[in-house]
């Protein structure tokens, strides 16, 4: 992740300034959900140049490549610039992804199975198009803030939304494993007796502590996380309990990850860390409950292990901006 | 893992064989346990020399070096050899270890604590010694004899004796994480009102299926994991319930490996799987109730995704041995 600038003299008529002297290129993160796909545009030296989103539109992937297309098209409008200035696209999807071939194995989301996505965005954008699962790639946006403020090696990314998983990033490089599917923690079976979960195990983290699952632990369960966390707000006990059910499994988690990965931190994030410290906090008060039981637990798990990624961190279409980079550079080389 | 072949022949008189071509030059591996030290001996191209163990002494920590020497030169000396022969040594030794500076920074059943042992066996043996933790030590063994029947990237190793613990190996190299605790999920909680772990936390993995505990979930508990074997060989209905317990828990453990880390294959080893199939059976089960369960535990989980290490691989001896290559290699390239 760092810029080469050795040979950028080679270039730099004196006239110019710096950035100009780059080049007008352009790089694209996308963070493709199953409701919305959302923009990110920097410049060469990740200056933000623009930011942008579209419904995704999921009926047929020729009609989600359109959409994406034309999101890309409409935000560079936006900055007053066109494809032609773009070096490289990088995007997150919900789902199982071959980077390497740009291929989407499975998005239920978007609807898509087996459908070359990076090849085809690519042959309408234009450029090289990047493409990782949304959670390794918005890892990758985790691991960068990160190391704006603390520097770190080893460390795990853990998005807690509709659905639960997690990324391990290691000096910079996402831990895929063998299938792409390393960090898929959201279906590791916290509760053998739990709720069911939609992969149909039981007592997944996912059916514990994600969105929904929260939303089914109160009361008729006919709500939103949202909803829950207003009636907590309110002091209502079967909300609080609800999530301090699941703010529980999130610390057990956290717990896995750290004893698995070994990691100097784990960064929280996903729509459900919204709620801010009605959330956090709970984690926190159990996470500080194991170390007050356990010597090994205080050593690992020390009060500073686990910080939350503010939403303005936008770790998702910063992630997809670094997998375009990363393309873009590996182009170079080649 | 690879040999450097390419240059032997710049040193190769005619009139001499390969090995004795290569010289005299042993590599030693060492199991250090709480108990016993294993030893293994073998030649440059790793062939077998010989094996040899003794009692682990662990009265001070010059006893244990002096107890570790002894037993290396006893073994040495039923092969007609000497120390002088020695171009490495390796040793997996049961805790937390720096491997850069040969630091044993805790080993509770060895009784040492922020001790040089690496510096002080590398004075007494004339050789680099390579200390690793005994279980991520065993990991590469595993790794080793797995990738000469199917050749993997990812493996993990589960060892499941008095401990628990796990070890990652990418490539032929150990995940060890920022501290080297990576794959301590012998204390990763699988029921918080489960058993107390001696760790001082509730359920953990280790406290559900160790040696130990599956004699604690027996009767009184006051035998041995091998006694209730024997109890469920005689069809013992609640020796077979203790095993299937404890079996459960190693399912567990083997999903949350391949969901964390998307392993090729998981390698079973350690003192409680010389039970063989009597502790196999149960574990295999309930994986393929996970099977039957989820589509995707099917494709995460497939019934040749375990493996069971036989005593005769010694991985634990081998994965040292390996650690002594390194650090050879590492030597010779510096």
């Amino acid at each position: 992740m760092t810029l080469d600038t050795e040979n950028r003299s080679m270039h730099t008529p004196e006239n110019i300034s710096e950035n100009e002297n780059l080049g007008p290129g352009l790089f694209v993160g996308l963070d493709i959900g199953g409701t919305k796909t959302a923009v990110l545009i920097v410049d060469r030296v990740l200056n933000v140049i623009g930011r942008g989103a579209a419904p995704t539109v999921v009926s047929s992937p020729e009609a989600l490549v359109d959409g994406i297309y034309n999101a890309v098209v409409q935000t560079l409008a936006d900055c007053g610039r066109t494809t032609a200035d773009l070096l490289a696209v990088g995007a997150g999807v919900p789902g199982m992804v071959d980077p390497n071939t740009g291929m989407v194995r499975l998005a239920v989301n978007l609807n898509l199975e087996k459908y070359p996505l990076g090849p085809a965005l690519a042959e309408r954008l234009g450029v090289s198009v990047a493409l990782e699962n949304d959670v390794r790639a918005a890892s990758l946006g985790a691991y960068r803030w990160l190391n704006e403020q603390t520097p770190v090696h080893y460390m795990a990314y853990l998005s807690i939304g509709t659905g639960i998983s997690a990324g391990l990033v290691v000096d910079g490089r996402i831990y895929r494993g063998t299938q792409g599917m390393a960090g898929e923690i959201g279906h590791v079976i916290f509760e053998p007796d739990g709720p069911l979960c939609r992969c149909g195990l039981h007592g997944c983290f996912e059916a514990i502590s994600a969105g929904p699952a929260i939303a089914r632990h109160y009361k008729d369960g006919d709500g939103t996380a949202e909803s829950v966390f207003l009636a907590a707000e309110q002091g209502d006990p079967t909300a609080l309990a609800a999530i301090a059910y699941a703010a529980e499994g999130v610390a057990r988690a956290v717990q896995l990850l750290v004893m698995a990965y070994d990691v100097d931190k784990v960064v929280l994030g996903g729509g459900v860390l919204n709620a801010g410290e009605a959330f956090l906090t709970p984690i926190y008060e159990s996470l500080a409950r194991m170390r007050e039981q356990s010597d090994l637990a205080a050593r690992m798990l020390a009060a500073d292990k686990v910080i939350a990624a503010p939403r303005e961190a936008d770790v998702a279409r910063w992630g997809a901006v670094l997998l375009a980079l990363g393309a873009y550079n590996k182009r170079a080389d080649g």
